[in-house]
């Protein structure tokens, strides 16, 4: 029923709505299929063309793009459609594990389809605007292919062969992200007490926290090493900083849940006998036991 | 027996010898003390007059500088020479919290002393470089008349009359740092395992949570207003996202301690009934019970 090449994307929920919308405003044909129909309103009026079926959707045309809740419904929505998708490209940015990403790029293998895995760190509104980064893995040849497609949506890099790589970047990068905001938010809670607002911390942390990401390289050197000795300041020393951190904090009326976590990994490495080496060392406490 | 005016050094662990070498660099005449005698060394080469008692220390000249282990050690060095401390400044660089601070102000201002607080953002080697901070707060005339001399060691701001703020913000700001720190070594722990170093992590980290720094102040805003309805990321939303990331994590191997921290606040709020609201919301948990 539907004659548009072009893109095919598969799910028009916050994510897959702003991938196709900057893909229509640079003119790119774009095919859609959502679970529940009647979501494409305003994009058909761009100029998507809704399929009534995922079938009719898949062979379309061209790359199939699909951004759907998470892995089982990306199973659930390929599993059917396999046979169609044979000799066809898919190109996966709905948020999966590593070991997921791998999963579908060998099922897809299997399948004759190439499958290029992608994880994206921005937000609905960021597509297609500055400071958006999609990262992918898996399919050389598909990223060379479409790289010009996906830089629409926001600055492209090919992490390797390995479909797992995208997430695995994207998902270790948030790992330190949402610590960071949490931790952001423990001291808001602490300055709120003495009738500082949230902004005027903001502007304070804002430009330290983005300084000490300076000290990553430093940090990552040692880790790659192992050597934890030598340390300008040793575990012995830092959790009496984290201390006179959450004992301030519980002053204040603060429950400090994010420096506690911190506490709890660095008395971890102490208690194993490390209280003269560096922080860092903390990373030790989160391998396999 | 000693006649050195100028700035008094009550401590000689790596910040008071780092703070030393600063004035002594200026040409500023110093007089230090340190609880176990001899540490002075090479400081005594390049013009410190080392004291042999607290009082004689403190009855040197100048202001009195005061950088111990912690709150309890400055009660024990200054509560036998409160006496002669009458009608002369102390400047407490030690690490105390927000109460302890006040605390010592006001056993200072009943004594007669004129007491400013100060809170060191950097380690010893930072001290007369590029980037290294101190905050002050408490007694505004001794921060503009010592003003001059601070600044040989890092760039000073004075935070307020209350003698508690200038440590509230260190350590409401490293709040933000120690979770930070240690989820980019989860994200590295998981890079890890691929065989990915931690250098080219912290190559694609560091910038990411850099800019991240960026949506503190929209953060602070909702905080401010206490308004967490329509978020573009709902609590429902990010806990999926969380679970992934520790999913990932477990996967291959990582113990994925500071994003469960994070994870268990997120779950606090949906239970109860926040779901919808947005991540900030979190900053609630944190709160008196
Ligand atoms: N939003 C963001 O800020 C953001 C950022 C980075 C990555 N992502 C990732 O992008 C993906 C999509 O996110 P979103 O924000 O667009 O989510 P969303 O608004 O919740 O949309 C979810 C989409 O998945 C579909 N879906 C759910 N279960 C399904 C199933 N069993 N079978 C078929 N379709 C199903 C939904 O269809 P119905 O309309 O029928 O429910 C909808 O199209 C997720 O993996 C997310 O992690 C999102
Ligand atoms: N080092 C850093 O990176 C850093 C960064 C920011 C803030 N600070 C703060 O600066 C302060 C000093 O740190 P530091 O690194 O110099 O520590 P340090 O190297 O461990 O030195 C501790 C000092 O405190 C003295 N001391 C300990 N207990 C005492 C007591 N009961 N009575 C008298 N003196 C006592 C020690 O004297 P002895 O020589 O006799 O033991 C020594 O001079 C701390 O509050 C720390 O939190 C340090």
């Amino acid at each position: 029923m539907t004659t548009a090449t072009g893109t095919t994307m598969l799910g028009l929920g916050a994510m897959g709505r702003a991938l196709v919308a900057a893909l229509l405003k640079a003119g790119h044909p774009v095919t859609v299929w959502n679970r529940t129909p009647g979501r494409a309103g305003e994009l058909i009026e761009r100029g998507a063309v809704e399929a009534g079926t995922v079938h009719e959707a898949v062979t379309a045309g061209g790359p199939v793009v699909v951004c759907l809740y998470d892995h089982a419904s990306v199973r659930q929505t390929l599993t059917p459609v396999a046979d169609a998708l044979r000799g066809r490209t898919v190109v996966n940015l709905t948020t999966t594990t590593p070991g997921e990403a791998r999963e579908l790029a060998a099922w897809a293998e299997e399948r004759g389809v190439a499958y290029l895995d992608g994880a994206i760190m921005a937000i609905p509104p960021m597509i297609g605007a500055p400071g958006a980064q999609i990262l992918y893995s898996g399919d050389r040849e598909v990223f060379d292919r479409y790289r010009d497609l996906f830089d629409l949506w926001a600055a492209s890099t090919y992490d390797g062969a390995d479909a797992g790589l995208a997430s695995l970047f994207d998902l270790a990068i948030l790992s330190g992200m949402y610590p960071l905001f949490s931790g952001f938010l423990q001291g808001a809670a602490m300055v709120r007490t003495a009738g500082v607002t949230a902004a005027e911390f903001a502007e304070r942390a804002a430009p330290f926290l983005a300084a000490m990401t300076g000290s990553f390289a430093h940090t990552a050197q040692l880790v790659d090493r192992g050597d934890y000795s030598a340390p300008v300041q040793s575990l012995d020393w830092t959790i009496t900083a984290l201390e006179t951190i959450a004992r301030a904090g519980r002053e204040q009326g603060v429950a400090p849940i994010p420096v506690d976590m911190v506490t709890a990994l660095v008395r971890q490495q102490i208690d194993q006998g490390h209280g003269s080496e560096g922080f860092d060392r903390i990373i030790e406490g989160m391998r396999p036991a």
